[in-house]
């Protein structure tokens, strides 16, 4: 079969494990072409990924190399215009979440989409290519544990990113902790449940880093949310966990609860030492998700030479946006916000 | 040293379990006098528990057996009653939660307690003498885990006796999930943060068990609060757990978490068969808790017998109650409620 | 029922825990005397556990005190001594482990224990008592892991108390490991199995302690032996445990599997730290056993009450000296050991 | 750089997971050519691998197909002459464990491969490529347990293979249950301490199959070592595990224990239902070790790229296969078996 020719923009930490992917376990697919604004990466992508056409216009990457996809790292402000141009130049499109930052600019990016059905467009909730994450919702589909009444989320980031995470979100806006954060866990709770969310109320408390407060983010947030049917939802955000990188996934059901990742464990091992008995933890996104990102680009390449689309869409890109704003509104105006359809 | 004469009124399941942990394992004190409305209640105690003086009549027992102390678990709409009652008669009282169900009735049982200083009042929250919740509040208290972020409480009652519990409100008044489950997790919020709740939002859902409705109960419930010091709470309180009965409590700091129970083992067995690897778990608040139980018990006589009170007072008998109710209040309306001062 | 009046020979640590759990959680049973050669141990008696009548002599004691029991603590010499007076004397006896060191020694004992046969007696397996084993034996024989296969147990104690053996073993004789460390999982083999020992090799290796190599003791044994069905236990003792004290057995059947105390978690709590997730172990057999040991006092007073034999006879104090010695025997010889019947 | 041409010769379980590794995860190689006996596994190697060539005859696909190197998966009597007319050839080898059945037949082959150093020759010993293996080796390594004293190997495929076993291994040689399964283990044994054993006891029952006992083989087996520095090894393998595929190791030193796969996790995911908490295992050896069987043959590719010889070499197989048949030599003759150097 045809191998899938690809363009990357953006090689940051999250591009590069997209690129890495593509170059080291996807025969499927060739790496291209790479877009960047920093010389560095531009060099390492030919040097270390072996790729030939590098560019610092993305709009020049689209006319000049021939790809047939193009996987969308860019800073998340530019998500919109970079998925909006690829699709009208006929290509399949991998965009990183979020879809967007404001609703209006994603509402137009739907649009677009919209008008190219037999292109293929993912977006990176990698979460759900995760081998665990889907052996719950199995169960749940199942009907294992039941009717679900309760869904809890914990997406905590390390303690030992946030001073990276201060300066980075001193010079940039990061959207706040329950849009850069959050997003994945409402993606799962909407995912998890099949329903959307009524109601919101969300606080937070900034204890180890009060500088949060300047720069108007939180370093612990927490939501509760009411879904339409009355099934609960507790997400609790952070950027604190001394351990490592906390995301763990709780589903109550009339019949039984699921615990996803309850430990972050970071592999086998355990070790009986004068602490105790350890179980040594993942320490960032890129070591818990690492299979996950995998299989999601693996699965993108696949769609495409299939022609199908994959489960993740454009509207659900939307909807998790509009969740996150209206926690961070609930943070801001300490009131309750109902989510209007 | 003296040994301490006690009275106990309520034979039930507490009732029942204050009385074997007297007779049984607490050689400190002897169990005199035993009141009940039931007879066969009463036959059990002469006969199993050698209880030799029995009442149908509270104040009967009161002015007849010559007791130090008495132990109240008869149904909570008559503690305040019986505490005054005891309280005047110069006994020492050791009362199960909660204090009382309406407001005023506690404010004019607190009048009454703090007019015998000298006399021991003793509240049955037991969890705080449970070893797993001692070892947690110390480290706490050491500032192990830094300062308090989140507290996180789960009081999920087994299934297996929610058919029980839907007879037993249809006849009498439970006070409602919050008041009649969550009010060991109210008291330590209260106890591991030291601070007040500002605010609560608290919703729930029945789907096992839509009957509930009828009775203006829920079968789960789940609760945000905030706290003075803006730390943040969720509780998460039912009766529908098919795996038994689920305690569990996290402390979220800057600096580390805790959890008591994440999984509520039963025991030291892991089982290793076809469904994988199982950890049985607790079946009933009288077994998770049996030791600390006893525990409190204990600690009770000691304190009549050295003269000291103990660490649960009055008021925290008073204040997990207001916060109960205002969980129920605002499942009711819908709205948040605030906690006046 | 008339309370036991008890006395209690030897306080050091077992003793000490005998004589605390009669005192403060047996109110069936009185301490009415105490035994000892050490001063401070009998002045402590006094004055801490309320005991009036101090001994120096076991003899005196037997003579003097009107005691209905005896626990005998003593030095592990002294026990076939202490058992047969105390039998002749018309009295119930709890012996700790061993019931004596010589198997001449414990063979002249059994022949007394037998002739009276109405007298109590009962040998301080203690963990026969604990709830995690006696849970894990019904569930074998109740057949819910099938035939078994494979013993494994673990008994390891603190390396924080291997300095203290050390001091200890140069002193007085422990034994050997086998004798000292591992006849409870010798004990255990038996009771789990229902069957006799055939065949042991047994090795060891000192490395962190090699001045062990001069008191001809083992910081760590390990022995694999065949058991009169073919059934196989494979045993570890050891005496350097960084994480604490741990005990553990495993019971491989042909339908599933059972592990106690895979690690000896010391409570409920779980810890998140930046060693990852952490589980406290317990720090030491009175700690692991807290219950056991006051079960298995509670079991024996009870027993003179009904006028029962507990289950722990005296031929198990004898079987597992003998293959405890064969354990030895074999670390000496290099050779395998055949048991003879 | 150029992609590697490989040949695979045999397609049953082993041989079909490397020759999906290779195709569908390795874009540095390529797999152009298959060999097998078995038509319907040709046919799917062409429909479902995408290969061209496809033949009966080993010896044809070395003459005809134009490969760089060879992936050895036949019947384990096959191994030897395999390599050697792979290594004759020119051809960088890849061969699944064990080397071979014969002690001389395995000096054969490892002449042949001293004869070729600048051939690549890599034995499968998959487990030294798992990420927790090779954790815990780093660990010990880096000395954070102190000095070796113990290391427990389990090794215990599922029940639920266990009737196609009895069928296979009445059909053909197994080698018996030490060479067949334990041969992993004892390669941990070996790469763990970097020491070689000295003597074994064998022993092992049979009863849930004792069909078994007909074929010379066994259900359940242990063996205890001794190794040159005194060093103990425990090990036990089996074939009737009812929870799944359970390989477990167990390091214990001086400063601390590791244990790796304590409880065969199959993901993150833990269930709460009426057995009480469940965590799901694996079942079988390709679902534990899919990532390792990955790594191991990415290894492979790019130790030809680079030239250099990976970790395992031909001597480690030659040495796995003496001790596993000194443990079954000690199962038939119920004695002791010095490894002679």
């Amino acid at each position: 079969m045809k191998k899938i020719n690809v363009g990357i923009v953006g090689l940051g930490r999250m591009g590069l494990t997209h690129a890495e992917n593509i170059v080291e376990r996807i025969p499927e697919a060739v790496l291209v072409a790479v877009c960047s604004f920093v010389d560095e990466e531009l060099q390492m992508a030919k040097t270390k990924l072996g790729v030939e056409k590098a560019y610092t216009s993305f709009e020049n990457m689209l006319l000049d190399a021939e790809i047939d996809a193009v996987v969308i790292a860019s800073p998340s402000g530019l998500h919109g215009e970079h998925i909006r141009l690829a699709m009208k130049k006929g290509l399949h499109v991998f965009c990183e979440k979020p879809i967007g930052v404001e609703v209006e600019d994603i509402e137009r990016t739907i649009e677009v989409v919209e008008g190219y059905p037999k292109q293929i467009f993912h977006l990176g909730f990698m979460r759900r290519y995760d081998k665990s994450y889907q052996y719950a919702k199995q169960k749940v589909d199942n009907g294992e544990i039941g009717d679900l009444t309760l869904i809890r989320c914990y997406g905590i980031d390390p303690a030992s990113e946030l001073g990276n995470f201060v300066q980075f979100a001193t010079n940039s806006k990061s959207g706040g902790l329950f849009a850069d954060m959050a997003i994945h866990d409402i993606d799962l709770v909407r995912w998890f449940s099949g329903k959307e969310v009524k109601r919101v109320w969300a606080i937070g408390k900034n204890t180890a880093y009060p500088e949060l407060d300047d720069l108007g983010d939180l370093e612990t947030g927490a939501s509760m949310m009411q879904l339409e049917d009355n099934t609960m939802a507790l997400l609790v955000a952070g950027r604190n966990a001394t351990h490592g990188y906390h995301v763990e996934t709780e589903l109550i059901g009339t019949k039984g609860m699921l615990r996803i990742a309850q430990e972050p464990e970071k592999n086998h091992v355990s070790i009986f030492n004068n602490q105790g008995v350890v179980r040594p933890t993942s320490q960032h996104f890129s070591e818990r998700f690492k299979e996950a990102f995998f299989r999601e680009m693996k699965e993108f390449i696949l769609c495409i030479q299939d022609g199908k689309q994959p489960g993740v869409t454009v509207y659900d890109g939307l909807e998790s946006t509009v969740i996150a704003n209206a926690c961070q509104e609930s943070v801001d105006t300490g009131k309750m916000v109902e989510i209007s359809k």
